[in-house]
C-alpha cells in the first residue's frame, strides 16, 4: 500500500491496511454481551472492550498508527506529547515497541497512577505547571531541545486512521452491523474514526457521540451548528474534557446522527452497574455512552446497539462510589 | 446416557455429557491471559475466568448439574440450602431457570449484597443465627416443612462432576494442555472436580489446590495424611473457610499434587494485581491461586499455568485495600 497522507481524511482502504498491519502489536479486544443489562435498558448490547486493550485504552490505537507513518529520519529523534491521560501512557507504551524515544509533558499534579505508568513504559517525563499554556510552552521546549515529532492525542489523521480500526474490528466480530453504535467524545478522535468506519463499513449503523452534561462542548457546538469550546468543564470523565480539534469538528458536525449526554450521577451509577454486574473495570469516561443511553432509553429500545468501553484506566485507591463527594 | 449416579465418583463420561447438556445454562467463559502477569510472575498463565459465569461464580455449574439430576417428583417440592455466600445465588439461579423453588437458610449476618442477589433470583429466604449449628437445624426444619431436596455445597458427587466442567471446558480452549492447574480450595467441590478433569483428559497436568495461609486445613491434612477440620478460621477469602467434605477428602488427598498457602497480605496484592492490569474483577477467593503461585514462583517458572478465577462476587462498597484493617 502507498504510505497513507496525513493531510487528508482517511479512506476505507487505508483505515482497513492500518488495522492489519497492526494486528500482531494492537490486541484485538473482545466484543461482550450481559443479559442483565439488556434487560435494565431494554436495548441489545454490544460492548467493545478497549478497556482490555493495551495500556488501558483504545488510545493505543491512534499512537499506534501514528507511530507507523513517522519516517526512520524523524523516529531517529523520537516522538512527544502533552497529556495527563491515556494518550501519555499510549503514546509511551507504542514508541516502546517501535524502539523509540518518548518524551511526555505532564502537569505536576498528575495522579501517581499516571506518571507511573508512563514511566514503566520508558517514557521521559517533563512536569510542568497545571495549565494548558504552560503544557504547550513546556511541548515546545522539549521538542525543540530534542527535534522528537509532536503527536497530538486526536487533531491528527493518523491518530483518527487508528481509533478508526477500534469499530471497523468490532463489525467483523458481529454477526450483523448494530443499529446504534456510542461512542464516549472528549476531543473526539474515537468518534471521528467510529465515523468513518461506520460509513465505509456499514450500511445503516448510525454513530452516536456521549459527552458529560458538565462538558457539553460539542454537545452544544452540534445543536448551535458552530464551534464551541470547552469552558474549563468539571467532570469526573476526566478523558472527555477536551474541546474538538480543527480536524475532529469537521467530521463530526458532517456525519454524527445526534449527540447525547449524562450527569455525573449517572455515569457513576453506569460505571457501578458495569462493575458489579459484568465484572469487568471501566474508567468514568468509558462509562459516558451506557449512561447516556440510560437516560434517554426510547431511542434505543428493541435496538442493537453498539457501545464503546473506551478506557479502563481509574486509580483503584480512589474509587467514585466510596469518595465523599460523590455519595448520593 | 443413562442417569449419572450420585453414589460413586463421577467418571469420565458423564463428565462430558453433563457439560454438554448444560452447554445452553452454563456460560462458556473466556480463558484470558496477561502479558503483564507472565513478566511479573515467571509463568505463562492461563485465567479461567469463572468470575464472568452466571451468577458470577463456578458454583452455578455444580447447582446446575445437581438440578439436572433431581426427579420429577423432588422437583415439585424444591431445592434447599444453606449458604451465606456463592451457592446459595448459584442455587436460586438454577432453580428459577428449571422453575423449581430454592429454600435458601442465610445466615442474619449476611452481606445485603448477597441476600439480594439470592432474592433476585427468586430465592425463598429463612434467616437463622450465625452459627453452623443454627444454619443446619433451620435447614432441618425447612427441609421438613417443604420437602425440599437438600442440595449440599460441594460434598456431593452432582455438584463435583458439574463443578468438574470447568476446567474440562478450559482444555478444549486451550492449544496444549498446561503443566499446572490451580484451583482454590474450600469445601473442595472444584478441586475435585479439577482433578477428575486433569486424570480423565490430560497426559500430564499437575492440579495443585491453593488456600489461605489463615485457613489451611486442608494443608495440614494433606501433611499429616488425616482429616483435620477447619477451626473457625478469619480470612479474606471468605469462600474458603468450610472443611473438606467425606466425598471431596479422599479424592484430593489420592490425587492433588501439592496444597499451596498464600497470606492475608498476598491475597490482597494478588486481588489489587488482577483488577488493575487485567481490568476485570475477582473476589478475595477468586485471588489465593495467583497469590499462592507468587509466595511460591520457583516450581511455576516457565511452566503452562493454569489458574481457576473461581469467582467475582464481592461487595464494590468494601475494597480490602482501602478498609483500614488491611492497610500495609
Amino acid at each position: 500500500m502507498n504510505t497513507p497522507s496525513n493531510s487528508c481524511l482517511p479512506d476505507s482502504e487505508s483505515i482497513r491496511t492500518t488495522w492489519q498491519k497492526l494486528s500482531g502489536i494492537v490486541k484485538q479486544t473482545p466484543v461482550l454481551t450481559s443479559e442483565t443489562l439488556n434487560s435494565i435498558t431494554g436495548s441489545e448490547l454490544f460492548f467493545k472492550c478497549e478497556n482490555f486493550q493495551k495500556a488501558g485504552a483504545f488510545k493505543f490505537r491512534g499512537a499506534s498508527s501514528a507511530l507507523m507513518q513517522i519516517s526512520e529520519k524523524q523516529a531517529a529523534r523520537g516522538v512527544c506529547t502533552h497529556s495527563s491521560g491515556n494518550h501519555a501512557q499510549a503514546l509511551a507504551l507504542a514508541a516502546k515497541i517501535r524502539g523509540l524515544k518518548a518524551f511526555i509533558v505532564m502537569p505536576e499534579n498528575a495522579p501517581a497512577v499516571k506518571v507511573n505508568a508512563v514511566r514503566d513504559y520508558g517514557g521521559q517525563i517533563t512536569f510542568c505547571i497545571p495549565t494548558l499554556e504552560a503544557r504547550e510552552s513546556t511541548l515546545e521546549e522539549v521538542r525543540k531541545a530534542t527535534g522528537a515529532s509532536f503527536i497530538h492525542p486526536y487533531n491528527n489523521y493518523d491518530i483518527i486512521r487508528g481509533q478508526a480500526g477500534c469499530f471497523f474490528e468490532m463489525l467483523q466480530q458481529m454477526d450483523e452491523e448494530p443499529d446504534y453504535i456510542i461512542a464516549p467524545l472528549g476531543g473526539g478522535g474515537l468518534l471521528s474514526g467510529t465515523i468513518l468506519s461506520a460509513k465505509y463499513f456499514t450500511k445503516n449503523t448510525k454513530v452516536i457521540g456521549a459527552e458529560p452534561l458538565m462538558a457539553n462542548d460539542a454537545w452544544k457546538s452540534f445543536r448551535e451548528k458552530k464551534f464551541i469550546p470547552s469552558d474549563s468543564p468539571q467532570t469526573i470523565a476526566d478523558g472527555l474534557k477536551t474541546s474538538l480539534g480543527t480536524k475532529t469538528y469537521p467530521i463530526i458536525m458532517e456525519h454524527v446522527e445526534d449527540i447525547i449526554t449524562a450527569t455525573e450521577e449517572g455515569i457513576i451509577d453506569a460505571m457501578f452497574l458495569v462493575w458489579e454486574r459484568m465484572k469487568i473495570l471501566i474508567e468514568p469516561s468509558a462509562a459516558v455512552p451506557l449512561a447516556a443511553l440510560m437516560e434517554n432509553p426510547e431511542r434505543f429500545r428493541n435496538k442493537k446497539t453498539g457501545i464503546i468501553f473506551s478506557g479502563g484506566n481509574t486509580d483503584l485507591r480512589r474509587i467514585p462510589w466510596m469518595e465523599k463527594k460523590y455519595h448520593h
